[in-house]
């Protein structure tokens, strides 16, 4: 493992740091005035998505920068070693492949023929189903799916099979993630056991919610009358943990495989996505895995200053580390991609979200933001109005599918006027003078207009992307998630991180055992806080 | 209107910036060590909730400092106004009355009896809907209902019902709020037009998003044969143009009343929550009403120590405004919550997202933070590892109804315990000497345990409160929210800031009708930046 280096210790840091000082001045607005060419400079075109970063609080010269210290961070050479299967997940000492479970070929020829292997059985599977050949217990078809995972077992499927809804077939898939029982409860209110097939992801086999999940499901089809025969017709495992699936009552030709070479966020191109496969059909998912790879070929392939995922981690580190935002906001203008944000949240806050560098020194600066967002139009109607009028640096992300598949071309118009609208809103924003005359020219006094003027006033200057596309559509949605993907990557290295572990989350899990042990066992010794303890007290005298 | 004194000017403040620097020492688990009283100091009952807030990094001095603070800004006298419709949300010269919707007397016997008009309406349509009385225009009776409205037409409603879904009965409830025609097309696509219900929510009925859906719903009745009488029997509305619901079709007896007096963002509590009333039935949606109530009770009569909106507020103020948090995330570990975040983050950020205060000053501090969150345990798989090892300060609100309307008990308590173990777990993190010990304890060697420590060990000292309740009830879901509410209007007024408007929303709506005007007319005269020019070109050259 190479010595990381601190962001702060690039040549070109000191001249960002600068630079960022002026960022705000001249406005965009401004900018915008000077440069007839700012809009053509400062957009690229890549894998079938379209990204317009002139809304962005920079310059050449800030970007010139940018790009330098993406060069003496060797931004590139990190990419070679990421493709070349380089044990960059460090603290675990693996590779991170999940590119080549979208690849068609392969250097690591052994890997690329499991993966094939594995898409061979994907694409029989979800053709059993969607024809109706896959039969339960009571010898009626397949009709509903459930999915049984959480985190990156659950955020992807969901979120593909949500966007690409248009491309579905007549199998309905649903997925289940709480370990609220309610969540599982509601899913199973409509389906009927004799026609429902249970996919349980979960790479290790034991995960908590996932197992306690697929437990209660188990115990759905038996309550139905299944016996232990009947109910493995009802249950497919994706994992590497094929003793623990059969423990559970899996048949071993019932499972699809994972790798330790795939991050759970990093999985919804593997056999995680057979629910997402079983949805579209199997022709759909292979173009999904294509938009990805064409994707990947552009990240390797193309110099850092045309390179979008290169280009949108420089932005983040501009906004976040130079310019200071602790957030950044996602707005995709296509209700299907409603899950997005959530599905990001996990990419990059449990990528990003660390305090040391590789190396597991404290690091001296901010890391990942917090990541949120809604589908637009429905954001603005809530949380915009903190977007223009706040007072906190929100950049933001608009994703924009230029065609609908609904077939309502002229309301999906005022859907794409919303987008456009709202990213030239937060950049040009309104002066106190102008929304001064605005209220005249509606009528109001002078006194009047000049005492609500600054209530009406925005500062504008509010930064964002906006990243189009024909249409969304398998290969377009491959294509933007493996673009964030490589910027969380690229802004992982920029600030000396691995974001490929996840230690973060192994402490809560341990102390969930203790405390579950003390529900279970009102004597169970234990000694943790007083607010912890009483908490616990709460939960017991509240018990019927 | 009285003058606004910025924070930073009451006596208080210099002493509160003070304590800030020492907030973090010394830490949480040292102050419990300390104090055996500490948990037990530190919380609050009210209305059916309890709020445990010992986890967050305060001291009795700087409370004592809060509380100070929130005398001196005169809380107490801003509750009273409020409540005596002062008109506080001056910029409109109006009152924000909605804690009379749910009142059961009033000093302002006017509106109460309005109010109590609309309520026998709703109390009265819901009753028919769910007997099978109201019958479509093939005198089939309504089996389902959908709700067409956005922002606080929607939001509010949706997390109601799907929150009290174990209350629901059989008409189902349905809610389009996008645009994006996907939205509707797929809520239509399982329901006959014969059985279909549709609510119109929009206090101005010209919301674009909800009249163009509304049509599009409309016609969807027409193409399935219905005659315009016919129609008439397919939709409500609920707002205060019953002229523009009248040219749309909608009978007049068929309309519910909004006022001005109610913010759309205050309003599940209006007729606006008719979905709601329908799904879970009058007496329910009453008992919604008199949680709400109970807390307006107690946020009007405790004193400012004992009061928990007040201290919420006071909390947040401390954690935003003292100690720098840009963001504040809410995790309900409930899956019917799962839609809390988004109903907040309207609530919060259309309030308090403004950087001028009620006098139009510009302030010279930030105001509101982003709020986003999820259900547990979502997160725990996704963003969580940020929460316990990312660089931000991520104040947290845990929600924890303390059991389940599932009957499933055990698998309950897993839930349960992963809220009180993740709270736990943000307090005493895990030191490196710590992690070096568990890792030796998993028998790695002494170099490779060096080497891990630092990535496994956590900082801990992350504040959160706790907020439970006996189980989720229709009274407790309103105390809830009402909770929210107050303490979104205590923080705004210490922070000068009118909640009540969002002035911030307009200028988009103005630019997204230019824009709509550019993309039916490519020769539409208009002077937009390049890049807004260049997204309408993409748009125009990406069509079929």
């Amino acid at each position: 493992m190479t010595e990381r280096t601190l962001l702060s210790s690039f040549p070109s840091y000191d001249k960002l740091a600068t630079l960022a000082q002026s960022a705000h001045t001249p406005s965009l607005k401004q900018l915008f005035a000077e440069d007839a060419d700012r809009a053509e400079r400062f957009r690229l075109a890549a894998a079938g998505l379209e990204l317009d970063y002139s809304k962005q609080l920079i310059t050449q010269e800030s970007l010139a920068g940018l790009l330098a210290l993406a060069t003496e961070a060797d931004i590139a050479g990190e990419i070679d070693d990421l493709f070349a299967g380089k044990h960059i997940n460090n603290t675990e000492d693996r590779p991170a492949l999940h590119m080549l479970l979208r690849a068609t070929s392969s250097t690591s020829s052994e890997r690329l023929k499991e993966v094939e292997s594995s898409r061979a059985l994907m694409q029989t599977w979800s053709q059993q189903l969607r024809s109706g050949a896959w039969l339960g217990f009571s010898d009626t078809p397949i009709t509903d799916v459930v999915n049984i995972g959480i985190g990156g077992s659950d955020l992807g499927p969901r979120l593909v099979t949500e966007a690409l809804q248009p491309y579905q077939s007549d199998v309905n898939c649903h997925y289940v993630a709480n370990v609220d029982p309610a969540d599982l409860q509601s899913a199973l209110l409509d389906l009927n056991p004799e026609s429902t097939l249970f996919i349980i992801c979960s790479k290790s086999f034991r995960t908590e919610e996932t197992l306690t999940n697929g437990l209660a499901a188990r115990q759905w089809l038996v309550n139905a009358g299944a016996s232990d025969d009947d109910v493995a017709k009802h249950f497919v495992a994706v994992t590497s943990n094929i003793e623990a699936a059969q423990d559970f009552g899996i048949k071993e030709r019932h499972c699809l495989p994972m790798w330790d070479w795939v991050g759970g966020r990093y999985s919804v191109w593997s056999a995680i996505g057979l629910s997402c496969a079983i949805s579209i059909g199997w022709d759909h998912f292979a173009q999904f895995l294509a938009g990805a790879e064409a994707m990947d070929q552009h990240v390797k392939s193309t110099p850092l200053a045309e390179n979008m995922p290169v280009l949108c981690s420089l932005l983040e580190v501009w906004n976040c580390h130079f310019l200071g935002a602790g957030n950044h906001v996602v707005l995709p203008y296509d209700n299907g991609l409603r899950q997005l944000p959530a599905y990001l949240q996990q990419l990059t806050m449990e990528s990003n979200g660390k305090r040391v560098n590789a190396n597991g020194a404290l690091l001296p600066y901010n890391t990942g933001p917090v990541l949120w967002g809604s589908a637009g139009t429905m954001g603005q109607h809530s949380f915009h109005q903190l977007l223009h009028q706040g007072t906190l640096l929100c950049p933001a992300d608009f994703v924009l599918p230029l065609n609908t598949h609904t077939g309502m071309d002229a309301q999906h118009r005022r859907l794409i006027a919303n987008c456009i609208a709202q990213s030239r809103t937060l950049m040009i924003g309104r002066s106190v003078d102008e929304a001064e005359a605005a209220l005249l020219d509606r009528g109001l006094s002078v006194a009047e207009a000049a005492r609500l003027a600054p209530h009406l006033s925005m500062p504008g200057n509010r930064p964002s992307n906006t990243i189009t596309m024909r249409s969304l559509t398998p290969a377009t949605l491959g294509a933007l998630l493996a673009l964030y993907e490589h910027r969380t990557f690229c802004t992982a290295r920029l600030w000396g991180i691995n974001p490929f572990d996840q230690w973060g989350v192994e402490l809560g899990k341990e102390i969930g055992v203790q405390v579950l042990e003390k529900l279970e066992n009102a004597k169970a010794v234990s000694s943790m806080d007083a607010s912890t303890e009483k908490l616990i007290d709460r939960w017991r005298s509240a018990q019927p």
